[in-house]
């Protein structure tokens, strides 16, 4: 049994593939029935029946009650028993645990702790996403055999870039431009700029720009699983460094990491850019940023299996881990300081 | 390593199964090779050579003896070792565990525990089975990916019918009837009668009533795999629930379970029927029978996961347990009484 | 995690399919990564990047360092790593295991033990293999769900050929031949002679005798897991038994065990034999011998499976099995004076 942040909100999966119906998710080694109701919310409740343990999500919806699918009983949406069969009486101890859930972003969120202190005012947000200069797509949900955490990490290392993608989103020559980091009240940012290079691949055509550009890439990780890659181009010259980005390609990759167990996790991933949406554009950058993400997919399940294998091995650490290491002791605080 | 009764006769598999050949079975986590001999007699014995542990299942029947298929150790039906090359002296330590097995009902049992206990005249018996009026047939061997005293559990309890198998034994506004249950000498009785009501899908056509039926249910549960299930309808009015039953429809659904291992079992089933055989009406009955089986195999399988999913959940009790308390509370005695 | 002998050369893989590209093996429970280096040397090391365990398997061969595939940490032929992006300091402590390796008899040899030890001269040699009047061929590399040694001793053990391989190597009636045995300095020699007996069926037409010959097997164990059959025919009457083998056929069936963990291992076997190659003949044999060694596998995998369900039972002992434990006991021996 891993051990796990539990009061934060997790992406649960995209809103809109939540409708009238049972589904059965898991989040941290939870199972959990999910469906929305017919006021249009949503609904996350454990996905037992306390009676003999029957997944509720193979049962009915009866208005908005779920009635398991072995012997009949009924649950409203906080959890409660409202009928018995064979049975006037509904002890109060007949429940099952109700989960808050809120949405924003095009996801369902889902807080795995302590009821009392859910704050649907917390939930994460990306304020450029309701932005009218930006627009923005919807990628994968992408099943990673891998620790969530490996993946979170992933995301927060420009280390990496220049190795793994070297045909989508980096070119091997940039290995050593020099990565800062900062731990914030609220996350680790690590961020890099590469002055006076050429445009990366996925860029290329977007805008209309001749010469060198100065990219930057700002990684943000909200602990514990949610990672956001702001990363731009301006062309050399125009002062993007010092701030101003007035013309500028600027996208954010928004990673939503549902951790399932130790070894599983789901990355939920959307494209932001101040750009109109555009179908042609989209597609292409939705094809590139899916082999990217597939490269990572390939090493960190390999990861995974190695850590599996190689389990004295204590792994050394080098300068570029600085930011890791800062994200890996904010993720051991928390739960610390739920204990 | 779970714990069973061992002193019972446990369904093996079909008698017509069992030929002039060897082949492997497994109950309670024993492996057993099982053939018929050239007399007619099924022989069964521990499924492994005491020498290099080769399963005798892939050696050689040698007359009435098993050739060891490795190096050609030769056992007879009572598990002694009649030959090993290269010596002349056969140890007598030198042998495996033959199992007494009897034949009934179309069954071959096995007794997995002290052989000076099995009595074979305590083999499961209904008499019906042999009673000129009634006819009978063999459904399935359904392996259920569940422990086999959840699938005994089910098929003792009435509550579960109207919410499972709406399609084909049972409808919804019946769930409320009240059941009675009682624990005698060898068994379990749990039963409930639905007065006046329409016929159920099953039964429909099979005999010419115009209105109303009285249905009974009564679920027979024989320590520790057994379940007969004697249900029928006679005409409203016609006195069934005092006692006549001279024109109804009676059926026995006999449930032979074969325990595996803690998760798996095998559902051997056939019906008993107060009418002669016809291959249309059988095989109407059959098809009907098999979707409610594997509507309870679903659930059942989906519950099986989930135990092991939600280990420290004690479930809860309600009124319609309680005859299922009382063979759970059996099955322990039983168990507590062998140590 | 089971135990096996460290300091010896085990077989890793056929010489041919080492080539200058990357490629994952794994000997006793370790992961290797292997590649023939471009002045035709084979290179294994541990299959892990000591930074985050990315196997380097998935990385680049950048000329002869392996360049890691996740941070591009680059490592020479002996382990040490040469290159650390972000820092141009390369502490000494970053660094992987390297092994020795030699090839020989078409064989790549891996060292798992300690590496002061480890001598090339030592490797496995049989000189009939450069023998110009002898020719060989490599059959296959069949994987076994089964524990090596259960093979090994398979491979020394006359007493099952008349059961296992009634249709290629033997036939019944020699079950009961008498075997001897010694336990060498290096080795355990196991021993039978088949005096006036028909030509076994895979030997039929290699040579123009008529009537009865004299057969041999001598079955070569060297611990842990290299087994050697010497096996031929010769004329009864011509001496074979007094030492005059000038008229006979020979042959050496070469088994290179890989052992991969306790239930998996790799047998790699190749036919040498005092003939000159011939297509036709040779695809002959390995037709026939494919057919015996997959008959081996049959039973050796269902011991394996058995033997993991029957934990408790301890097989007895027979007068057949004298080699066996004489090889068993050399097997713990080395791997006592290894601790």
């Amino acid at each position: 049994m891993s051990e796990y942040v539990r009061n934060t909100w997790y992406p649960l999966t995209w809103s809109r593939n939540v409708g009238h119906e049972l589904a059965r998710h898991v989040v941290i080694e939870e199972q959990i029935v999910v469906f929305r109701d017919s006021g249009g919310q949503v609904v996350a409740m454990e996905d037992a029946c306390p009676h003999r343990l029957a997944p509720l999500s193979i049962g009915t919806l009866v208005d908005d009650t779920i009635e398991c699918g072995y012997h009949g009983l009924r649950f409203g949406c906080d959890g409660r028993c409202v009928h018995i069969p064979g049975q006037d009486r509904v002890p109060d101890s007949v429940r099952v645990r109700a989960y808050p859930v809120v949405e924003n972003m095009g996801m369902v969120w889902i807080w795995m702790g302590d009821e009392d202190k859910a704050d649907q005012s917390k939930v994460f947000d990306l304020p450029e996403y309701h932005d009218e200069n930006y627009s923005s797509f919807e990628g994968d949900a992408l099943v990673l055999h891998a620790n969530y955490l490996n993946l979170a990490e992933n995301l927060c290392d420009p280390s990496h870039v220049a190795y793994v993608h070297q045909s989508t989103l980096s070119n091997k020559q940039h290995g050593d431009v020099p990565v800062h980091h900062e731990r914030l009240e609220d996350r680790v940012v690590t961020w890099r700029w590469i002055i006076d290079s050429p445009l990366i691949p996925i860029f290329e055509g977007l805008k209309p720009y001749q010469g060198n550009v100065d990219r930057w890439h700002y990684y943000h990780y909200y602990c514990p699983s949610i990672a956001i890659i702001d990363f731009g181009s301006a062309p050399t010259g125009t002062g993007a460094p010092e701030g101003d980005r007035s013309d500028c390609i600027q996208m954010f990759a928004c990673h939503f990491i549902t951790p399932v167990d130790s070894r599983t996790c789901i990355q939920h991933w959307l494209l932001v850019k101040n750009m109109p949406a555009d179908e042609a554009v989209d597609q292409r950058l939705k094809d590139g940023l899916r082999i990217a993400f597939n490269e990572d997919k390939v090493v960190l399940e390999a990861i995974q299996n190695n850590e599996e294998k190689f389990k004295d091995v204590r792994p050394v650490r080098l300068a570029i881990d600085a930011s890791s290491m800062k994200m890996r002791k904010m993720v051991s605080e928390m739960i610390s300081q739920e204990r």
